[in-house]
């Protein structure tokens, strides 16, 4: 594999979310030349959505995708119902953003329920529910399958194979404006990923999320790895990419309470660069 | 579903490891009218095979399997040679035991390495090695697809599917001798779990292992729950089961650092029979 353009680098904001804000992490791409952003919806609401769309457009940042919609499931209808209208704000924000994807994390059980097939269908549910509107809002929808270890609490869609299952359900001439986000996280460990990539195609490859898996990993949800500190093969899954066409940008998202929030925010984008050219 | 029948309850020593030896685990077993044990290795060493083989005996005992054999993958020839050597020997201990089956876990990356495809295909070239002297003894060997959260450093067979392709690559007119030992723990995420246990069928399903999955789970190795403390519908899953054909024990598998393990085990074997009867 030939090193990665540094052009295609771009920084989810929950990399830096322990040091920095969202008007701090615009500031430091720019400042760092890393030309994409990802942020947080509570960031977006905390700095006011014009002054982040000023602040991007400013700096001429793409916006590889708003984090995030989904969360579907709920015990009862008012739940499903609330959920639904919020991931309709969430379009409109990503909508003002000008952002290449809103990332949907499918949402767990709800609260005393057991049926995990009840949960990926009202997940199917949502998704039908919202998919008019972020049409219309020109909002393509990525859906994120989530490592199997966060079934229960954050997301019931646990492989690619299900999410472009899903997908073919929802949009089945692949009319376009769904799709899926591949966070080699999730994904890596998945004997199928190398032909789920190609089946999903150029028009589903929305987003492509970049970090690393830790041995031994001390904590299910904030011990991920920068590039190159654990064992996924970067190179070849971005060459699975790549033959199927994907020619987005390369989000690092790294949750890490027990290293990299413990950093000076610039030595990580620092490091988010150097560990691209070096392992990605 | 029907209360399964307590008859067919089986305890993997593992659940009492950090209160009982082997020997009073199998007394245990004897009194609290477990009829099923299936014991580590390391505690049969230690216990000494003629001693433990005359106690199971003694108290006639169903030994549902042995743990474990496996851990194929290694970074050069000479490791991989001994890692078929100690697997040859788990066999002749599973032959003594009369076990139902020899536990395999297929083993990670080596050291170093990031290639899982090629770990996959040592895991392959290691089964396909002990097979023949496994049909010899008349053990049974039984892939046990581990959660992908383990794909790393513990086993990379991840799925049930995954298991039963490599059933089928080894054992392609389905002879008997290699199948796969179901552990609710690693698969009850999985959106295939129904149609893959379907496929596997009778022949292949050699072991039923059960617990629960905590939420949160706070460890990624040592806190599964007792039956009926999490999320896992067990007797959805024991249905598709003996839809399939299954007719075996049920071995309750549990690590658990920061509970179980923290109690006196004739409570643990108490819970086991209660919760086998409740939530099964």
């Amino acid at each position: 594999m030939s090193t990665p353009d540094p052009g295609l680098l771009s920084l989810n904001t929950a990399t830096v979310r322990k040091q920095w804000s969202l008007a701090q992490a615009i500031a430091g791409c720019a400042r760092h030349c890393i030309r994409g952003i990802s942020p947080w919806r509570h960031q977006l609401h905390e700095m006011g959505i014009e002054a982040a769309v000023h602040a991007i457009k400013g700096h001429d940042l793409t916006v590889t995708g708003l984090c995030r919609g989904g969360l579907f499931p709920a015990a009862d209808a008012a739940g499903r119902y609330a959920a639904i209208e919020e991931n309709l704000r969430a379009i409109n924000e990503a909508h003002a953003l000008r952002a290449q994807c809103l990332v949907l994390v499918a949402g767990g059980l709800p609260k005393g329920s057991k049926d995990v097939a009840g949960a990926r269908e009202q997940v199917r549910e949502g998704i039908a529910a919202i998919l008019p509107h972020a049409r219309n809002a020109g909002v393509p929808l990525a859906i994120e399958p989530l490592h199997p270890m966060y079934a229960a609490d954050r997301a019931c869609i646990n492989t690619l194979a299900q999410a472009l299952d899903l997908c073919d359900a929802l949009d089945p001439h692949n009319e376009g404006g769904l799709g899926v986000a591949l966070d080699v996280y999730h994904v890596w460990w998945d004997p199928q990923l190398a032909s789920q990539i190609k089946r999903a195609g150029k028009t589903r490859l929305l987003a492509f999320h970049i970090c690393d898996w830790l041995v031994p990993t001390r904590d299910l949800l904030n011990d991920r790895g920068m590039m190159g500190d654990g064992v996924i093969d970067l190179p070849r899954i971005r060459s699975w990419m790549e033959q199927a066409g994907y020619t987005g940008l390369h989000e690092v998202e790294i949750f890490s309470k027990l290293d990299w929030w413990q950093r000076d925010a610039d030595e990580v984008l620092e490091a988010c660069k150097e560990r691209h050219q070096q392992f990605c």
